[in-house]
């Protein structure tokens, strides 16, 4: 390990950049590459736990801000961690609170020391620094701690970015400091620098000498584009350890995930699928499918046949229409269980191509069955 | 049977008015008293079907009005029927839309014939005759089809509830005309005449001179209070068949189930614990417990500790609290499992009372156990 810590990671196998791995956390063994599902307020929405874990998932996220905020990261660590309060005994991975925080426009000062803030829902105040922000997952009982940073905003001037970048290094340093090492627990640091690969390098450079057990690539998936992120990541891996997981925060798409995977990523989030399940869109091998659109209002088959989760085991295309056009809750437990199904699905074919050493062919595959579109109407 | 009809009933035991029995449709056995969770549009809110067999519902309810416009009744016919549609495979009680329909104010209007009306949702007219009532239940594939009735409106004068009692039974006899025979498949008739007991007599002499294979009494539970409804029910039930279900509709609280039970009733249907449940208010031995108040913030002991539901056994008050605070659909999920099972611990509790002759004594208890209100903060 870098840095003698908390979490174990061997690497089994590598097809270019892309590697299949184990991560060991205190809660638990994470496949990687490997998808999180976002638990934003301590509940992945719409879904039981174990729902959850009958996806396939091994790990879930949890968003520091919403949770300190309500119900408070004391009193979750009173009712025994979040783990017990909201049932989930696999690995957790906490975010800093900083990317909620630096979307708060107009409601937050940054200053060397910290951020303060409005909370969004009743406008008390609050504060955040390197060390409370470690403080609070500690509380939480986090697997995995993040780091406080500055998301850069994007687009933005190489001056800017790197003095943005500057501030979240000595900020991952006081993180460090403030991180209580524990078996099982981790925290990892985050390469900022916005679309700047010099400061992306620096960045990098900045984060190992201070070692961390894993390394997240932040501040992408903003608005620059996919070509774009896959430029920074590419140049920014081969700059972070072999023997560390790499996590690109906040990816993505179906799409996303693939390519930065071939790039080297071994973890990602996001609310894509949680988020798009609620709405009636659909995440399938043959591409995204609207289940509101009135082409599927008589459809008696299944939404994927070949996925196994349990909206596409029992229910015809047409009862999911039905159920969100009529506003139904089941619609958005069935749509969030198989959005996250095929996330699972996707990763675990990455880890089984990556395994085989059949990447190009797995990749070559996906973008055919992608463009193919959806089934046609019978 | 009263018509040799479809649907077997027998009585196992009797303890007083009240009746423990056996309900057999084509798809199942209902042990009664029953109480049957509501379904609208072809799901039960926040519930996924295996989930309201695992509260130990053995028969649900589904409304006509909802499903005869969306997706609409040939609609679900071809797809399968209601069973398959929704993914349930035990018994299914249609109501006949009437009741919706006769709330529609200003937007109906009754005739001999039947009834026209705007839909709620898009304005467009329909109608409902007694036929046309039976054959939407025909094509959804309802075990237990409900004849088309005026729901008379209160508080009403003897002449107009007679009126409309009268109505109504000639609605049943052209209902029964209408309806197919069919193994595992029956006909309820509903006994209407307000709260006038002479009326009430009239309606079920009526209903029993045509013969179905269950009567149920309408038109209660709509503002009389609980002390005429009983009234009213105990005025009815003698002049119904001792061999047939009697089915109290869209009623209730836990105390007017245990009421009408003593009463001789058989079989109900609320949406009370799933509405409830999706605004934290939940049903427990003890009383009402509404989660949103702020004296469960920090409480980790479980709703309930008597209660083996998911929400009881897995999650603090705290937790559940913390869902509705921040509205999360967890909440709505957790708490209407948590009610429908306490209502399904109530009906069983009922039904092994009347089996071993101690309902009084099991009375007794629940109205103490409601009285002594919820266990203290600690």
């Amino acid at each position: 390990m870098t840095a003698g810590t908390g979490l174990g990671f061997t690497v089994a196998a590598t097809d270019g950049p892309a590697r299949v791995g184990e991560l060991v956390t205190a809660h638990g063994m994470i496949p990687t590459p490997a998808f999180m599902p976002v638990g934003t307020a301590g509940t992945v929405k719409a879904m039981k736990p174990e729902e959850v874990a009958a996806t396939g998932a091994a790990i879930i996220l949890a968003n520091t801000y919403h949770l300190m905020l309500r119900p408070g990261a004391e009193q979750v660590a009173a009712l025994g961690g979040l783990h017990g309060f909201m049932n989930w005994d696999g690995p957790i991975l906490t975010d800093s609170g900083g990317y909620q925080v630096m979307s708060l426009a107009g409601l937050r000062t940054i200053k060397e020391d910290g951020v303060t803030f409005r909370s969004h829902i009743d406008g008390t105040e609050h504060g955040l620094t390197p060390e409370r922000a470690v403080g609070i997952q500690e509380l939480l009982g986090s697997d995995i701690t993040m780091v406080l940073d500055e998301c850069t905003p994007f687009p933005v001037d190489e001056k800017t970015a790197r003095d943005s970048m500057e501030l979240s290094m000595r900020w991952a340093a006081r993180s460090k400091s403030a991180f209580t090492p524990r078996p099982g627990h981790g925290l990892f640091g985050i390469v900022q620098g916005g679309v700047f690969e010099n400061l992306r390098a620096d960045s990098a450079a900045a984060l190992c000498e201070i070692g961390f057990d894993g390394y997240a690539v932040g501040g992408l998936a903003v608005g620059e584009g996919q070509d774009e992120m896959f430029r920074i990541v590419a140049a920014t891996v081969p700059g972070l350890p072999e023997d560390r997981p790499r996590y690109l925060m906040g990816v993505g798409k179906p799409d996303d995930i693939v390519g930065a995977v071939a790039r080297g990523i071994d973890m990602f989030d996001c609310v894509l699928p949680t988020r798009s399940g609620r709405t009636g869109q659909a995440f399938t091998p043959r591409g995204t499918v609207n289940l509101r659109n009135a082409r599927h209002a008589d459809d008696s088959r299944p939404l994927d046949e070949t996925c196994a989760c349990p909206a596409c085991r029992s229910y015809s295309r047409a009862y999911l229409h039905h159920l969100f056009k009529v506003k139904e809750i089941l619609g958005s437990m069935l749509l969030t269980a198989h959005n996250l199904s095929y996330y699972q699905q996707l990763t675990a074919g990455l880890r089984d191509a990556i395994g085989n050493g059949q990447l190009q062919d797995f990749i070559t595959t996906f973008n055919e069955d992608q463009a193919r579109g959806d089934i046609p109407v019978i």
